[in-house]
């Protein structure tokens, strides 16, 4: 149940459309919804301007049907992460709308399609190798409703290919800065623009990137203040902040 | 030189009371100022929308005093962060204005003073021994004109201090969540409201905390989304951090 | 060789009825017995409580098999953890009454039936990736004589969840909080009741999450005290622990 | 406030004794108290068993003072944990009744009397070095109300020393086992007894011990089930666990 | 070429059977053979008592064959470790003589047979999944030309087990102590007896064991002296230091 | 577009045989070519000497079959290195010119061949399993126009094979030295010449040597005042920089 | 109490010449004396060969006077490591006989002057930084009754001062090889001669080599089989061992 | 004694100047001087094209001055490393011309002066606080005979700063980078020229730095090759380095 399904709900009791009653058996799902091994928080949405989230691994295929069967059911916007093509396959059995994205590995349901601030979040990546998880964050930050543009490829090895679009770096208002290795492309963004960067090690690398454990150090001891960072290949993360900071940015800076 | 500062010497320019000569003399420090040892960069002001902050830690008193002294001498809003009182003392010597924070250890010159943005920057700790590295963001965002408030020592161990406070968590434009030990504060924050919210892990506690490892690897961690993590101890960077957010962020939401 | 087995043995001694040397033979197993690869501590259950528990990983599953069927000649109640479906068929060839619990891999033959404690254990977990560590807990209670009740999927992300099974919590002897990534659940209930909580850290999670190390690390930092904590994934531990406490917990508190 | 005398209070509202204007007065302190810098969670003794404990390492010397002043004023029992001579000095010149143990470094006032279980706590210590941590432990329990018996200097490396005191091994209701190096001890312990243990790890050694990382992990490894850690150094975490298990264990087992 | 092959052939040559010429072209190979890809190192067994001894994790089963192949030619006794059932069979197709030892994966060409010395090293596990470990040491000692005794399951969960073989221990002139988990077996015998003993780590166990690191930290910080540690699972290693001082070691103690 | 063909065009313009505007649709190509996922960096063959290499980890084959076809399209010599045998397939389906190095897993295209450098790089290896790694430095080497000598199987365990070969130590303008386990092999060479060495540690070895983390603090706390080391398996990275110092060092020593 | 103290007694009883109340008071000494604090293990001499040693790290400077006195005034060899100038000069206080060591801190009263083994132990060390911790395994060497010879400053960057001294690495029983940063010399060594090496890891040196963690891998990594691990700065555990095989080393090899 | 004193000494010998019993004086000298706690590698000049270098730190004071007095006695060039001002002054008052670099810790004797090679070195530091590691590589490399230019502050904070010294980077033979905090400065040089960089990670930083694991691994794991790394904060060994590729290097590239 979105927000505006529950202000509906509310002027068809204020105006008699809806009994007591059946208003009560509606509104008993909001809290959460228990279904034996999982409690579902249809209240988040309320609480917190978007849907519970899925993560996937960990998850048996038929707990992640189960899960997004019952939110979907509820009308809610649905997003899946780390999900195997196989989950995909079964969800989309019992939830035919459910559209599945490849690379990042996320199934969603009823994404939202108006893109009320007209700013944008520009995603940007060291390498192609990070692509998997920077599209994990392109695709949250569409379905929560933000125009996202995209800046692959554009590592510290080659600066030229970074400078060259330093424009689209002013313009945009938050950005996902996607980096495994050494992970110094937030520090070289964050010394450019006076930009928030949400930064996201990957565990592109290998030796003593120790699965990302270098860029994780590295990002988080940047020179340029200016810059967070969430957890390992954790796209979803950024995305998600991403579009908390878009959607409360002013039109014009 | 801070942007005013460089619009007025162009309209004198224009106007014919500032010469070319002059003019290119000024200008001349805007790039950066090369004292030596150091390469002032006196250009970010332009670039980040704040000056270069000073990390004393690793310097000698010597190159504290010089460094801020030089910045002050060019209008510069001043922020040196990690200072030791010997070093403030020591800068008040040829900076008599410069104002030393002890809780945090921070030196300002030239503080900014107005705060446009009618909203504000709320900074949280778990513990009273928190309260340094939070006074480093309250002290950080201040000087770069955003209202702050404090909601100190509200940690998970009394979780009523905080359900208390829910209101406050909700109209903030931005949160700084400061914890140490488990930094369990962040997760639990950002399951309650929808508002960004910059964690910063603190070298509180002993044993497995290891100097806020423990409190790091918790807030990467966090199963609810929302969050992002700066260094541990690192105040500043999440005062600046929220500041950016803070300033972009739109009146009514 | 059980408790009420030995006694038997020797009233029946006492009672004449059975003779020096056929006590004497049925004696010999008791300190242990040796199967070649393995020592069998069939007197655990005398000095512990409870008979030796075999965990199946790094064993062959001809050696399982072998230690399953010595213990459970000898009468004993077996509780083998971490085993395959492969090792669970082999055994109920040879002990045709094993019963095989899928979700946390375990093999229990001649399982506790009375439950002398009306007490209960409460497992909880903060997400339903969890469970199968969760399960492990729940089955070794039982196993040892407990009443057991589950409260699954209550994590800090959706706080109400939680709050909404207070007095669950507050009724229960002893609580197994069971949780991955940041792993502050158990931080959360040992802020709301004073029971012992046994915090099992998972290995549910990724990147910086390092298998479980980050759960542990905040586990072992909680800043509210009453907890303590087992080895990552060692819900078999938590029960163990939990029943121990449990058993000698006074009825009316 | 403790709860007798919430009891009595609310006596008196009912007999008539205690205005309601008073009673207000009185019960606005219970949820927490603010004083500025930290907020006193008073409420703590109903919710948890024990009131607020106090950490003091991270701590200035005027807020320990400050904040034990003011719980002492609130008729509560004080327990500070790792405190300096100087810091103890400090609160006996506001509050003469605070006692100091100085090898643990801890300040209690109001320490609790009466000692209604006749079960105990057994601390168990494998050198000489480990007993300052143990003693926090001795003293947490004692203040709580427990009968404590020490068993001290009884490592691995003379398992004679242990074996000699079985008997006080298997008559204690809960053993808290201090250790540093290796920290054998509690492996070896849980092997011979059915009771629960509660192991402390303390950072006794050098090299590789790494601060306590090596007993930590040692510990959390144990092959004897009935072992559950707590954070290096953190005897009081112990006592306190040791506390509630004894507490609540019924008399004859 | 051995040491004994070596003394045959100089013989010959002081008896004019062997010509200078034919000596020379034996001799050739001594120092070392390049075949390629290696460089055996045929002097090995008169520097250090025992031929060069092959690691074949790492090496392509080609790799391996040419190897063995080689050392066999030579007269050399071959030890190979870590090896697959599939190099085995790819040996002993071109070395039909070589010998496959499953448990811990070693191929034998030549082993010694004469065991000189009377006395014996004795191998302990703490379980059963440390056998194949156990077994790497065993069948090294043994090529060595020691008798090796073994002594299984006897960790310290049940003491008992390790107190019953006590005369064992006492009679052992070396021991090697194998176990995973928390590894305190090494401690345990080493308070015990005055005999060197080798312990090996084993990644037996699961979370914080951290793959032997828990084992390997634990018997670095025994606190009971005369206990020295190899790399984990380093079967081979322990048994072959072992060797060196059995076979040193004076018959009548 | 390698620098010879930017020369052959610029005198083609001069000369008047290249129109302006054929100039510059050549040209365009010049900084780099956005193919959608990567932005492929002609210029940099220009700037640093060598072209841009291919990491193929982490790619798909698409993306790989993709960019080495641009690359080889535009002139360039193509180095991909971390390459399975499918991906060389299917790159040799599109550019049948391209060569496969199976040991290191390495695709080559358009090499260089002219070695203008009379000296040599020297690549040594401690073992065997050491020389897929040694091969990726060779190839790297070869590639960029170098003379290089291999010494393979030289470890510590029998210094003489490497004693033997001093001169070739002597004479080699810069040293590889790819080294597992505790990675001595630098330190050893480093004692004996006074050459520049780039180590190179190796993921070869078990337990605690980390994946490679051994080898790698050796080499960094190498005693012997003469080595740089490159990440885990990187021989790309010291082939590289042998290059670099090879070629610009003088004929005569 | 020695075991010729013990057969001294015996005699006396066997004789006449001993009353038997008098034996029982003197042998109601030997498991072990319970001084409150610590409990002294006087039974350690007949079961290891050697008494209690005391590591004074982590005690106070009155319970290490106390332990030395008790274990002095019982006839006991007294060796105690890690000890400050202040603990030294206190014990001497009250045991005027006791040496103190001051390189390696070592406190020694009644050490034992005939040494039965005509070998020797071999102390190595790679540079003089190392020589504290290595002077620890010499006096441990010694005072437990054998020859040692020193061997300082014989690191790998400069190999041919080892190689000048083979034959005293060739004749020695045992060699205790000390080493930090990369601890190349225990593999060194090891390649060079058949004798077992325990290998003493020290914390020399800075950065990469965090505290000693560099050398501990490096020599538990080692690729040439013979050497064992003792912890980092752990001199006194490499003499105990070395003693230990030196002792039972038969004359004539 | 250095190379060209020895060639004069055998051309006396060849003229007849030095008689025989005399020159074998001399060389009895040159492969080491057996000091008692030092073996002094007079040989490593002729080896290494460098004298032996002394790091100071875990050297006590006399030590210091014992081996710079027998090495400036012998004639050599005397560097030593990581000196406090206090070993300095006692050095100086038995070898007056050694001079004390106070920012570095470094002291000199008899440094090289006739600089052959007309290219010269480049050092280049992110921030002022790492300039004492920086001037440690600047001395070393100008002792060793070579001209250096500085190149300080011009982290990716302000990458104008480094922009604008193209040149200076471009002309350089070698670059010495040294980087605290994240490293990036490594990466980004190796993105903008082909010369050989010996990268620095420096301690300078806080939190998650963990005092130069995020430097070292961030350089580690640089995504532009031409970049080899050097222990924390050994300024030491990357200047002797960059002296050995500076040297070699020809005139007119």
């Amino acid at each position: 149940m979105n927000p505006e399904q529950l202000q509906q709900l509310l002027r068809g009791v204020q105006s008699g459309d809806v009994g007591i009653e059946e208003a009560l058996t509606q509104l008993r799902l909001l809290p959460y919804e228990d279904i034996g091994f999982a409690k579902l928080d249809h209240h988040r949405w309320l609480r917190k301007g978007f849907p519970e989230v899925v993560l996937c691994r960990g998850k048996t295929v038929k707990q992640v049907v189960d899960i997004v069967e019952h939110l979907a059911l509820a009308g809610s916007t649905v997003l899946a992460t780390k999900a195997t093509p196989e989950m995909s396959t079964a969800v989309q059995d019992v939830v035919p709308e459910a559209r599945f994205y490849e690379l990042p590995g996320m199934i969603v349901v009823n994404g939202v399609v108006d893109r009320k601030n007209p700013g944008f979040v520009l995603v940007v990546t060291a390498g192609t190798a990070d692509i998997p998880v920077a599209e994990e964050a392109v695709v949250t930050s569409e379905v929560m409703g933000n125009r996202v543009e995209r800046l692959y490829d554009v590592g510290v090895a080659g600066l030229h290919r970074l400078l060259d679009h330093k424009s689209l770096l002013l313009e945009a208002n938050v950005i996902v800065a996607v980096a495994g290795m050494e992970g110094a492309l937030a520090s070289v963004i964050s010394g450019m623009v006076g930009r928030p960067i949400m930064a996201v090690p990957t565990s592109v690398g290998y030796g003593a990137s120790f699965e990302g454990l270098a860029a994780l150090l590295g990002m988080l001891n940047t020179c340029a203040p200016g810059v967070a960072v969430v957890n390992i290949d954790n796209g979803f993360g950024a995305g998600y902040l991403a579009s908390l900071i878009n959607r409360q940015t002013k039109k014009k800076r």
